[in-house]
């Protein structure tokens, strides 16, 4: 009885956490100001990236739903989306005081800068509608051209062998490495590749009619970001259209194969186990993240600040997460398991008159909310889930001191300053030849991947053997 | 059998006509090319009047929906339906070939221009974001201060009393007098009275059970918007908040009344009353509408322009239309009559390679698109009617000469020019003393209202009679 009592105190703390940003209590609105918010965020519902454009449609005989933008591009839904999602954000800080209602920026109180693709700088435009709408305010970006901004590309901008190895050790040491992380999501697979009915399409008469993964290789070099080669790669792509496909259609069934709300977060798990691998070794994440965190430490720093809105992807709020090891929680209500698309880090700051403290929440838009398109308020908010900075420990307010997450990001930045740039091999080299003149890439267990390696690619509607990464 | 068949070809005649904008045949567009779109549009959803807050709220006991914005001001749903719209307006002009996807302007090809107010200003980002979300691009405006911009005022600027009669005369002549058009709402009246439940309202303690407008009178001054007094003003505020609140809360209903569609048109006709008196005599709008006929026609003769969104009040379009001589379509899908909540008039300019071309066109979202928050795409248009010009006729391709659309500019511009500005009275005043150092109020039969005259002014909870205007 006393067990069930305190299951039922815990989740009701659950519950009260979970709204933390639009329900802080009086008493704490009596002894903290908000003083200025971050937001990393993501971009919101765009069309398949137009890089894995034939294959996720050469894989299945199905036509997928009509998107409303070119490919890699925000689209309609996405805009309207947020939108609704800058409305929130003006109606949640006009409650908190931090701005007044229609507010006009004056000088640098408000930045809004995102990455130039158009997925991004839209987000943040259609955002800045919603959360500035009687004022004129630039979104600032680097290139005219839909090219990466190095600000937002999770790159390597540092190399060496040693750091190479120790990143692929990490990959190995995540879920028993990827050979077996994947296996365990062979179930999953299995389901897409019925789903998409591989068996029927154009890819299957070249005799491609399931995702193999065994061919796993990674690539990571300096100036790029890290990247994985292989029928995984197939499976993130077609498992991301999948769930683009489902937000736009309004359903939650697929190619007329009924899915549970499980099924569709298994899908997602595929694009989870691709996505981490890549972007969330902490190694790694240093090194990807470094640029994007040492912005926002600038920008919790700022003297005039008041609201920053930075426009990026799901692998800057991933390895930014890594970098600083920050513990996402786990999404309700939502089909990604971390970071659901259009998803906000939000880096709140607080001051009691003598100490500035911070508080961290992962914002996005519930299924229910991105099919239907819901008008957001503050009594009618997005989901709300509280982020955790691993090692420290929050006050009894909730709030972490800005301080410690100050000294955090400090570390990685010292992390990242003590990683050798250097391109020479101080390693032996495994008992292969390293391609001369391109990329390496290395197998599953970190050694690097012999030039001929099994392997698919479907392309103009023939399959070739893969004989080179 | 003949008969039926004519009947048939002419609905479908309709059918095509009314989607003009977005179904133009291959042969229309091989032989024209639309080279410019002018946008006259009307803010979308807001907040009932702030300046009749106190009094639509007296007269009923039910609370009235909880408005997402102060007074007058654009609602969260209102700046989601801009977005929208924008959005179709990209695709749709993409789509003709006059905008490149993901436009970026280059010096005057884009003008975005709004009046001062909250809810305007705010019409135009939105609808912005929608239009050009790949952009930075600046929505002009003249105040800083949520003030009327004498561009988008409907205002005198110049005032006699000789034309000041003649305009009054026009007034009379409406629909058989102002007092016969109030009467023939009679039973709108009566049925508005049940919907909020008038008679159990705090105004009924003091008398006040009913909508009377026995006691209108009319202020026509030169540097002020023409204005009706009475219960009948009261009568449209109320009707002006129900419609807004039946957008909002997505219902038909109205405090427990389920309404039909043609009963809301019915509500919706005493705003057409209050409106098409004050704002579409042809009189007295060449006065009103002068200074955006004025601008409207420099913009078709803009050499760079592309597209022009200019962004006002209903009270625009329609002064607009009565000095231009338009035929506005009677809508369909809309509780409004004539312009519906959000409405555009939209020029549209063609060239056949040797002359040029307009055709004029009222768009606006459909009840159930305002309710639902309908994506809108060329595929999913909002509603698009035909304005026709009275007098002019339109080639076999449905477009009006745009030099014919000019003189008709030239005529009102210089109907305007021969109005003298005089503030002496050239005509005996009526046996009734003008009142000194305030403006004059006329009666419904456009003599001078006495001093002291019938009429109900319900204010801080005490009805006083009026004894002014």
């Amino acid at each position: 009885m006393k067990k069930l009592l305190l299951l039922m105190l815990a989740a009701m703390t659950a519950t009260i956490s979970t709204q933390a940003q639009t329900k802080r209590s009086a008493d704490f609105k009596a002894k903290y100001q908000l003083k200025e918010v971050v937001v990393m965020s993501r971009h919101n519902i765009r069309s398949p990236l137009a890089s894995g454009g034939a294959t996720y449609m050469r894989v299945t005989p199905y036509e997928w739903f009509k998107w409303t933008s070119p490919g890699s591009q925000l689209s309609l839904r996405g805009g309207v989306l947020e939108t609704e999602m800058g409305q929130f954000f003006r109606k949640w800080l006009v409650g908190e005081g931090l701005l007044p209602d229609n507010y006009r920026p004056d000088g640098d109180d408000v930045l809004f800068y995102a990455n130039s693709r158009q997925r991004t700088f839209a987000t943040a435009k259609y955002f800045s509608a919603g959360f500035l709408p009687f004022a004129n305010v630039e979104i600032k970006h680097k290139y005219e051209e839909d090219k990466m901004d190095p600000l937002f590309t999770p790159q390597f901008t540092k190399m060496n062998d040693t750091y190479r190895q120790q990143v692929l050790a990490e990959i190995n040491a995540m879920h028993n490495g990827p050979q077996a992380w994947m296996q365990s999501v062979q179930p999953t697979l299995t389901l897409v590749e019925e789903i998409i009915d591989m068996a029927h399409s154009p890819a299957a008469q070249n005799d491609t009619t399931h995702f193999w993964y065994d061919d796993t290789q990674f690539t990571l070099e300096k100036g790029d970001e890290p990247k994985m080669t292989g029928g995984f790669k197939l499976a993130n792509s077609v498992a991301d259209a999948l769930v683009l496909q489902c937000y736009e259609s309004e359903s939650l069934s697929a190619f007329g194969h009924e899915l549970t709300q499980e099924q569709w977060r298994a899908i997602c798990g595929i694009k989870e186990v691709y996505d981490a691998l890549l972007f969330t070794t902490h190694s790694a994440a240093v090194n990807l993240a470094y640029p994007l965190v040492s912005r926002i430490r600038e920008e919790l720093h700022h003297d005039r600040r008041k609201f920053t809105f930075l426009c990026g992807h799901d692998s800057n709020l991933a390895s930014i997460g890594a970098a600083l090891r920050l513990v996402y929680p786990e999404t309700e209500q939502a089909l990604e398991l971390h970071t659901p698309i259009g998803s906000k880090l939000v880096f709140e700051k607080w001051s009691n008159g003598t100490d500035e403290y911070v508080a961290i929440n992962l914002v996005y838009q519930s299924v229910s909310q991105l099919q239907n398109r819901t008008l957001l308020s503050v009594e009618e908010p997005p989901m709300i889930l509280p982020v955790t900075i691993e090692g420290l420990t929050a006050n009894s307010d909730g709030l972490y001191r800005l301080s410690d997450l100050d000294a955090r990001m400090a570390e990685t930045m010292t992390e990242y300053d003590a990683i050798k740039d250097t391109e020479a091999s101080a390693i032996p080299a495994p008992a292969t030849t390293i391609p001369s003149g391109s990329a390496r890439s290395y197998t599953l267990s970190g050694t690097l991947a012999p030039n001929s390696y099994r392997g698919i690619v479907i392309e103009q509607g023939h399959k070739t053997a893969r004989t080179k990464y």
